[in-house]
C-alpha cells in the first residue's frame, strides 16, 4: 500500500472527540458555524479550527448564506479509511487462515 | 454517542503512515523492534515510541524474546472505530432518506 495522505487527513480529523460530534451533529440536518459553536461551548474562532480540518478532507462542506456560514456534510464518505482497515483486516485473516493450516499439516 | 477515548487514540494511531506500515507489515508475521526499524530507516527508539502507541491501543502486543522485543498484532480488531463510522453512515442515510420523502411530499 502506498502512502496516502487523505488516510492520514482522515484518521488524524476524526481522531478529535468535537470533530466526530460536529459529523454527529451535521446528520440531523445543516447548521451554522454560530449554531455548532454554542453547545460545545466553543468559540466560533475554535468551532472554525475543527470545521476547516473536516473540510480539508471532503466530510463537510461550507457555503456563505447571508451573514452565517452554513456547514454540512460533505461528499467524503470516508471510503478510503474504511477500504484500509477492511483490507488490514482481511490480511490479518489470511495470515490467521495460512498459520492454522500449517499447525493441522503438522499434526 | 458518548465520548470515547479509545476511539481518540485509535483515530489517532492510524492518522500516522508509519504506524499504519508497522501494522501492514505485522500481518506478514511477527517482527522484533530491530526488523521494524530497518527497513522503515528509523532508529530503535523512534521505532519504539510508534509501537508503544500502537501497543497502547491494543493493536500491536510486544514480548520480550531473549534480547530482542518481539512485536505482532494485538487483539484490537478496530471494532469501536468501524462501529462509529458505520453509525454515521447509517445516520446520514437515513436523513438522506427522510429528505427525499419530504421532497416526494411536496411535489
Amino acid at each position: 500500500m502506498q502512502h496516502n495522505e487523505t488516510l492520514d487527513r482522515t484518521f488524524f480529523a476524526l481522531s478529535d472527540p468535537t470533530r466526530r460530534k460536529i459529523l454527529e451533529r451535521l446528520t440531523d440536518g445543516p447548521a451554522t458555524i454560530g449554531e455548532l459553536a454554542e453547545p460545545f461551548g466553543l468559540t466560533l474562532n475554535g468551532l472554525k479550527k475543527h470545521v476547516g480540518l473536516l473540510e480539508a478532507v471532503g466530510l463537510v462542506t461550507t457555503e456563505k448564506v447571508g451573514r452565517a456560514r452554513e456547514c454540512r456534510l460533505g461528499p467524503a464518505q470516508m471510503e478510503e479509511v474504511t477500504s484500509w482497515i477492511d483490507t488490514y483486516r482481511r490480511d490479518w485473516a489470511r495470515r490467521l487462515d495460512g498459520f492454522g493450516a500449517f499447525v493441522e499439516e503438522r499434526r
